[in-house]
């Protein structure tokens, strides 16, 4: 059964990508940000606000509209233009990861702002899951991880967990307060607000599923 | 066709809840917040940071666990516990207006924060559209109407529109960038990133489905 350990301030990916939302504030992602810039994909939207705090990015991916035109000719060698409308930034970056046989990513900064943003990124998870082997979602309140085998966390007792199903499908979970035998998730807000009951737990499910725990220390 | 008008600083309905988000900073929720006081039903979450502004609801409701000692002696009258934990706070506040005849509701703060709690929030207005007859939630960057029926929204050419479906239902629309005839949004992504081409654009449905647009002038 894959483990997924909680994110730390050592975290690292085979990648890392930079996403359009909030800066991250929250300290273990703002130090995996850091401490991985050389494996660093930022999406254009968020490459200002990084360039301004000489953070350097391997490579910066998007339509480049928002980009100043300074940092355009600055920048040039590590940008990669993909004008195309039909997929959202964060899914070129992880197209991106994919074409350059990344396994394990790490993606920051890809909620907050607008919700509809928010939530696109976050069910897109369920996309990347066939493509990248093992994803993390770090925000500034929590972390998504997404799986489609039975899987083990680890966890804290008491902290609050969330499970998002974006097809039915049955899971069973173990170690949470409010447990799943066998059970679809029919609507986004039946699995939120459960709890972990120990220092992990474990889901069985053989179909996309986001699993989200909050931060046990919120900024 | 019910017509839904953008919100505006002046916007009021028979109630105004305010959720435990990220508390409004857009001056359009922010004048809402303000000049609704009247009709406000606060979330227990919520009120230290209005109580702190002066602001002085019409209700507080919820398990009261984070409202300070202090405040729950002063404003006593006005508040309302319910401990069980099987609903949120947000339909905790919707239920006491359902149960007070409100027909029309204005909810803020309701995102922001903690992803899972964003996301539960939102979806909730696919349950609240059974019982509340017009909703619309307001956030710092934009705000969603939901709705059951074939339904016209004002709006601004260039506007960032965005669909959800929280079950598979048939959905047609008119004046959207990236038009649907009769098709299913199956997951939470597909309806993400549309636009409006007109002053207003018309949705058909017969099944909740949640609009979303931006404000054409974030913060």
């Amino acid at each position: 059964m894959k483990y997924y350990p909680m994110p730390t301030s050592q975290s690292t990916a085979q990648a890392v990508i930079l996403a359009n939302g909030d800066f991250p504030s929250h300290p273990i992602p703002k130090a995996i940000l850091h401490h991985n810039q050389k494996k660093l994909v930022c999406c254009d939207g968020a490459a200002n606000h990084l360039l301004d705090q000489m953070l350097i990015p391997q490579i910066i991916i998007g339509d480049c509209d928002s980009l100043s035109l300074e940092n355009q000719i600055k920048y040039e060698k590590i940008i990669i233009k993909i004008p195309e409308q039909n997929t959202n930034d964060l899914t070129k970056a992880v197209n991106y990861c994919k074409n350059n046989a990344v396994s394990s990513l790490i993606i920051l900064g890809a909620t907050g702002k607008r919700e509809d943003h928010t939530i696109a990124n976050i069910s897109l998870l369920a996309k990347y899951i066939s493509i990248i082997e093992i994803i993390t979602m770090i925000t500034d309140h929590g972390f998504f991880h997404v799986i489609q085998h039975p899987s083990q966390f680890q966890s804290i007792i008491g902290q609050q967990v969330s499970l998002f199903s974006v097809q039915p499908t049955a899971i069973s979970t173990t170690n949470l307060k409010y447990p799943l035998d066998q059970q679809n998730l029919l609507y986004w807000w039946q699995g939120t607000l459960n709890e972990s009951l120990s220092d992990h737990f474990d889901i069985q499910v053989n179909s996309p599923l986001i699993v989200y725990q909050a931060f046990v220390n919120p900024l």
